[in-house]
């Protein structure tokens, strides 16, 4: 059974209470939640759920309803509900750092947490760029990514999935073309192929998307799909991995949705963003990938505009939840 | 009444079976008929429609269900349904041209043209990009675009419509941030509200798209959000149009389809495909702007895949000629 370390998240955000809902409806995995009694207390009231707490260090079963949780109480608690905060940021960030050394020292599987604000987290001192790099100094990784996954918009009750995975990612629309290479094309979609197959019965469809519109039209709008992004496919298919493409962005999400693909490769931020958040943002969840733990977290953010108001949908955290168990339960199975 | 001059398009793709469905439904404007005789007798045959033709050199109503009709045979016939080839791209281009000649003499207000396909028209010699420009050059303009349309998400059925403007079109991706200047963001807001006001009974709302990954995140993501599309947003907003933004592009579309925009301005071709086609290709018409009359025609294309097996969808068709009654009239009121 999965373990998961499960972090509150921004205490000022809808963090607590949608993981307060979400936890309210009952557990499969053995959990440990991370955070604070008081966060805690607040965050029920604001769902209107009653969840106890059992004092551990460990992930474990919910033992007669309560749940199993690490108390670490932040010192600084001059957070305003609603509002970035530094002394917010830093609760999480630690309660977050809490959770990652457990899974570093393997007694959890996957670190799942409730929406961070990454403004918090560097106002608060952190010297990274988000959350994700937070993780990736604590684990020693260097080559680290995100991937987007939603229910397949193809079949959304049955359990399959749409994953979304960007070779580039925060760069400028004017850096992309210098950012991409065929190495870099490829290696994600390996990245892609490995995680998604952590999730899918067969080999895993991948779509890669094109980078100019009508995927160059033969070179007369740009030639990176003939020199970069073409045989970075054909490299790939010649490992084994179920990639085709490139494919015009407008035709891909397309073909997509109707059920064709289980991957699509974007090649920069908003080409996958505009898609995704179209095709299933209320239920969307975002994976860190290569870390040497499960990572998860709803794609969405604090919401501070409506935090403490209790109708911040918990979907995308019980999602988070579920993806990291099945990612888990591969991970388990590959051993 | 809007006097609309129709195009039978391509004589290989689907155009002209969509076309006969379109017209076997009744028309509400004056039209005139421009194509082959033969040419439609196979469409209805195809459709399984019967829409008789009555000789004429102006649009007029139908009499007694046949419908205006200007025969221009055409004089190499050797196309194959199906497949593009420059004896059908020479047909479509003749009847596109005896149409724009029409409306260029005051005898129509709109010219509606079934898909083309430009391949085809160039293979047939003329010296154009498309079919547009072709009707640029008849029509002695240079400033020209277009603008894609599709039934309103947040209301299909009620005749509000969703505006999609490109400020750069068919350009490769890293030629698109040299491409934008204050000037051409600002003129490209300006046709989008010039064109969306002839459907919309108050002014129409336009969004204007980011062009950087979080609308450049304060300039850590680039500038072009501050330095070229804030500033022409103020100026559109100063000269009284109803724009705001820059917004982050993948929030754009979901604000649009919740109801907030009635026009989204994007920064370049697949930032508005791909939100567009996932959000209503299936009613997609592209308009003409920037030409001394209406100019409409369906979104998709001559889908040679699919021509002469009588299960392409006409309603784009029939969107594309009620659009085009819609603009005309307004262009009518306002004279």
């Amino acid at each position: 059974m999965a373990r998961l370390a499960v972090v509150m998240g921004d205490p000022a955000g809808i963090g607590p209470e949608v993981l307060a809902r979400t936890l309210a409806e009952g557990l499969t995995q053995d959990v440990l939640l991370i955070g604070d009694a008081d966060v805690w207390a607040q965050a029920q009231d604001v769902a209107g759920v009653r969840v106890g707490l059992i004092p551990a260090d460990r992930p474990g079963s919910p033992a007669g309803g309560a749940v199993p949780f690490l108390p670490l109480p932040p010192e600084d608690r001059s957070w305003t509900r609603g509002a970035m905060s530094p002394a917010a940021g830093r609760a999480a960030a630690q309660w977050l750092v809490a959770a990652v050394r457990l899974a570093l020292e393997g007694a959890a599987d996957a670190v799942v947490f409730a929406p961070l604000n990454k403004q918090a987290i560097i106002r608060a001192g952190y010297r990274v760029r988000d959350e994700y790099e937070l993780c990736a100094q604590l684990a020693g990784v260097e080559d680290h990514d995100e991937m987007n996954v939603i229910p397949h918009p193809a079949a959304p009750a049955s359990g399959r999935l749409l994953w979304v995975a960007r070779v580039t990612g925060h760069a400028a629309f004017a850096a992309v073309p210098a950012a991409l290479t065929r190495e870099r094309i490829l290696r994600t979609i390996r990245l892609a192929h490995r995680v998604a197959s952590g999730t899918s019965p067969t080999a895993p469809a991948i779509g890669v998307a094109a980078l100019n519109p009508h995927a160059g039209e033969g070179g007369l709008l740009g030639d990176e799909e003939e020199r970069l992004i073409g045989p970075a496919i054909a490299d790939a298919a010649g490992e084994g991995i179920n990639a085709s493409g490139p494919v015009p962005a407008d035709h891909i999400f397309r073909q997509a949705r109707a059920g064709r693909f289980d991957v699509v490769v974007a090649m920069y931020h908003d080409q996958a963003q505009i898609a995704t958040k179209l095709l299933g943002f209320e239920m969307g969840v975002s994976v860190g990938v290569g870390y040497p733990f499960v990572m998860t977290t709803p794609s969405h953010g604090t919401a501070f505009d409506i935090a403490g108001r209790g109708v911040a949908d918990a979907r995308p955290m019980r999602q988070a939840l579920t993806i990291a168990g099945r990612l888990t339960a591969q991970a388990d199975a590959g051993r």
